[in-house]
């Protein structure tokens, strides 16, 4: 017996094959880029997500050197506010929006005016912002009014991918609930809310629960892939959703922080807390009658820039030593006392998002001196990153009176035993490494698993087969030293604002 | 018939020889090191510079293949405010304290509680400031009064090794304004101000012109250094003030910018102007009834400091190409649009001296993208340490009201023609070349040659045999695009400085 877990994300698709006790048996990925039409625009054709899955699924099948049969559920995870517009043979309509898109900043200027943040975000959990796919939605419906007619469903990628295996079009609740379009309290669409700002309601497909069974392997798609026709398919969701489950983020009061590109925080709450100030979200959690509080931002591409601009001795040592790069990195970085020697990284080189939210905002190297050299530079990167998390940790336990007892790491970052300490310690948290490296396509399997009624209760599978391999606990003294630098950090942005806001002007 | 002119550094020693038209007939150096009894205590000992000074000579002498009695004078410069504690056979009784010593702090904060600054300033046209040779005195007045007692001449560097040629005990005017000794106005000792602080007057040796035969070669000295015996020695003066006879800073209204570890403003001014802050200070120029307005820095040196840290490759690539790394450098920032694309370096890894004066200010790179590459970090560097320059020159023309014409270039900097254009665009001035690029020899022969009545007039020859050759214009599309980063570096200290402050408590 296996489990097959689908993830849709958006540099490529991975298909996996796990055992039940999720043990991975074989995976497969394929890439795929973003067509780029103007400068801001980020699209995504869902045919080259689909071939992409075929040709995953059918190499996954194959290494695993199992029958297709013995498969015996499908879940799905997926990039989240990348809207695709599908008519009703399947067929996209228009390019998919990129969750990373800009071009619905008059929609939501719009809205901002028409309704105002406080009202969106109470009945929605999410902000106004082109980056969610209600707005998108709306941009279509004012550049292109003759497509929005066409349209039979609007469906988020893994949906689309849903939809080619099953025939059948849906929509699951959480990740329904991250796009905008969910009243977050009652847990379906926010019709009223909907209508009042002309969103094309009747576009939007049938909402289903996240472990629910949608379908089943049409004799189509059994062709195409490999897969044995009748294979029920999992709703799934989300990947910053399923990322909870894969990593085991069920309890509330426990976090996970994706380091990766991204850079998230998301919290399992008992209710949505709503702030005056939007500075994070909240979406639906899979587990019902949970929540998630989200605060991401893209802080963990830094660490990429620097390694790129500034590594190319480490790629070359790395290269004779059949290492990453990250390693050697990391290693002259543990040659630096915590705190970098007070060289302080500001991580805004993609601009901040939560809970700063400012588009201007640019990285910032503050506190150098004759006695630095680059290895305090790759040191106070991390830390910076770290700093980033920790605003909104802070934010998150002052402000919102939330409690966080742990914090659970999912991303490539989580790799570096150097990276978890400077966490604990800059979080003042126990940072929990889960087993394996792949949460989404786990996450999504264990969703299949227990749709399919293979495992009874979803918390307690995932404590089983997910074990935590390593723990770093806060060390006091660099407790105390971080505390003193964040401090002087936090500052800095409010400082800085207006000088950012002048270089991008 | 020829000229030497010998530069006692701060890392050595240099005699050059030049015939009349200021050709380079041969020139020879030797290094040595500071003493660091203390953190943030510098010394060096007399004799070593003698040493070097002897060994330099003979070496000119050889590599020029003339006899010793075809030099017709010899002229000196040397680094300011190292005083040397000497007795009555010309023996050493304590080390040099050297300018960058910071011990004497208690006795400047006494000074500054018991005179003020302002009354100081007006005075002396100096600052209350530990780098000053009179709070050096003081402090080995305070801790040594058994040495002070012993003392027969306290003298700057060159001043030593004009006493060990000539067997005479002098001290230059204009190097003694910049000791904090004199009254700047009256052009004598401060008699008054140094009683009331209880300074050792009589200590201080006999007053002498820069362009006056303090003596002559002795016959000890010429069996050390090969001179001739009776060759007369003219008393030259500080780097600073030789350094604008050197490069042809004789006109009012005309600077120059030292670019090398130290980036000092150096203008010539009919008269002193006492600013209330105490941003800049005054000394007397070598021509009478002229004085230089200083504003020094040593933002110069974050060049090196990234060249160190972080040019490893451009190191290797020079070394294959038998360049300087600096070259390589400059090509990478070259290939940079100016502004560097909004990235801003503020240039204070040693802290920050004129105007701001804050020892705790620390360097900063600010405005980093994902777009952003080593080379645009480099060219920020060449940018930040400019505005900190121009940072000066603002001050110095809308404050003071002065109005600098030209800015003439001395030290390594003004090798790169990147670098030149950049400053012509940030300080919005033409930038001259002199011909040469050992000023400070240059111009001790120059004022060795008019002590001895070779050369009429200073001016007229420095402009015959120091012709400029390479001028900067400004570029009108550049200046503008500088002017509105400049905008945003000057406003950046005032914003970060409270945070520079807490990293270093």
């Amino acid at each position: 017996m296996y489990l097959l877990g689908i993830d849709v994300g958006t540099s490529g698709t991975k298909s996996i094959i796990f055992d039940l006790k999720g043990n991975i048996i074989s995976k497969a990925y394929a890439e795929y880029s973003l067509i780029t039409p103007e400068p801001g625009w980020f699209e995504q054709d869902p045919e080259v997500w689909w071939n992409a899955t075929i040709k995953t699924i059918k190499n996954a099948i194959e290494k695993a050197s199992i029958k297709a049969s013995e498969i015996n559920c499908i879940g799905l995870s997926g990039h989240t506010n990348t809207p695709s517009f599908i008519d009703k043979n399947g067929k996209p309509l228009y390019h998919s929006i990129v969750w990373m898109d800009r071009r619905a900043e008059k929609q939501s200027y719009y809205i901002n005016e028409k309704i105002g943040m406080e009202k969106i975000h109470k009945i929605t959990g999410v902000k106004i912002d082109p980056f969610y796919s209600i707005y998108k939605v709306l941009w279509l419906k004012d550049n292109h009014p003759n497509i929005i007619e066409k349209i039979h469903a609007i469906l988020q990628p893994k949906d689309y991918i849903g939809l080619k295996l099953t025939g059948v079009f849906f929509l699951d609740k959480a990740l329904a609930s991250s796009s905008g379009y969910l009243d977050i309290n009652k847990g379906e669409y926010a019709y009223d809310l909907l209508e009042e700002i002309g969103f094309p309601i009747d576009k939007l497909p049938k909402l289903v629960l996240p472990y629910e069974i949608v379908g089943e392997v049409t004799e189509e798609a059994e062709k195409l892939t490999g897969l044995k026709k009748g294979t029920p398919v999992v709703a799934g969701s989300g990947d910053v959703m399923v990322n909870a489950i894969g990593c085991g983020t069920i309890e509330v009061g426990s976090a996970y922080n994706k380091m990766a590109t991204a850079s998230d925080i998301v919290v399992c709450i008992e209710k949505p807390i709503f702030d005056k100030k939007t500075r994070m979200v909240f979406y639906n959690h899979v587990i019902p009658n949970k929540w998630l509080l989200v605060g991401g931002s893209n802080s963990g591409i830094c660490y990429r820039w620097f390694r790129d601009q500034f590594g190319f001795i480490e790629k070359e040592i790395a290269k004779s030593l059949n290492k990453d790069p990250y390693e050697i990195m990391d290693a002259e970085a543990e040659n630096v006392e915590p705190g970098s020697n007070n060289l302080i990284f500001l991580p805004y080189l993609a601009g901040a998002r939560s809970p700063i939210w400012d588009t201007n905002a640019k990285g910032v190297f503050l506190g150098i001196t004759l006695n630095h050299g680059k290895n305090h530079f790759i040191r106070s990167i991390l830390e910076g990153i770290a700093y980033d998390v920790k605003h909104r940790i802070e934010i998150i336990e002052k402000d919102f009176g939330i409690k966080i007892n742990e914090v659970r790491i999912v991303g490539g970052g989580g790799k570096s035993n150097l990276w978890r300490q400077i966490m604990a310690d800059i979080y003042n948290k126990p940072i929990l490494l889960p087993s394996g490296s792949e949460q989404e396509c786990f996450g999504a399997a264990i969703l299949a698993g227990y749709g399919v009624k293979i495992y009874k209760d979803i918390a307690k599978t995932v404590k089983e087969i997910i074990p935590i391999i390593d723990i770093k606990e806060p060390k006091k003294e660099n407790v105390e030293k971080y505390a003193k630098l964040f401090k002087i950090y936090v500052e800095l942005y409010d400082k800085l604002k207006e000088s950012f806001y002048s270089l991008s002007h």
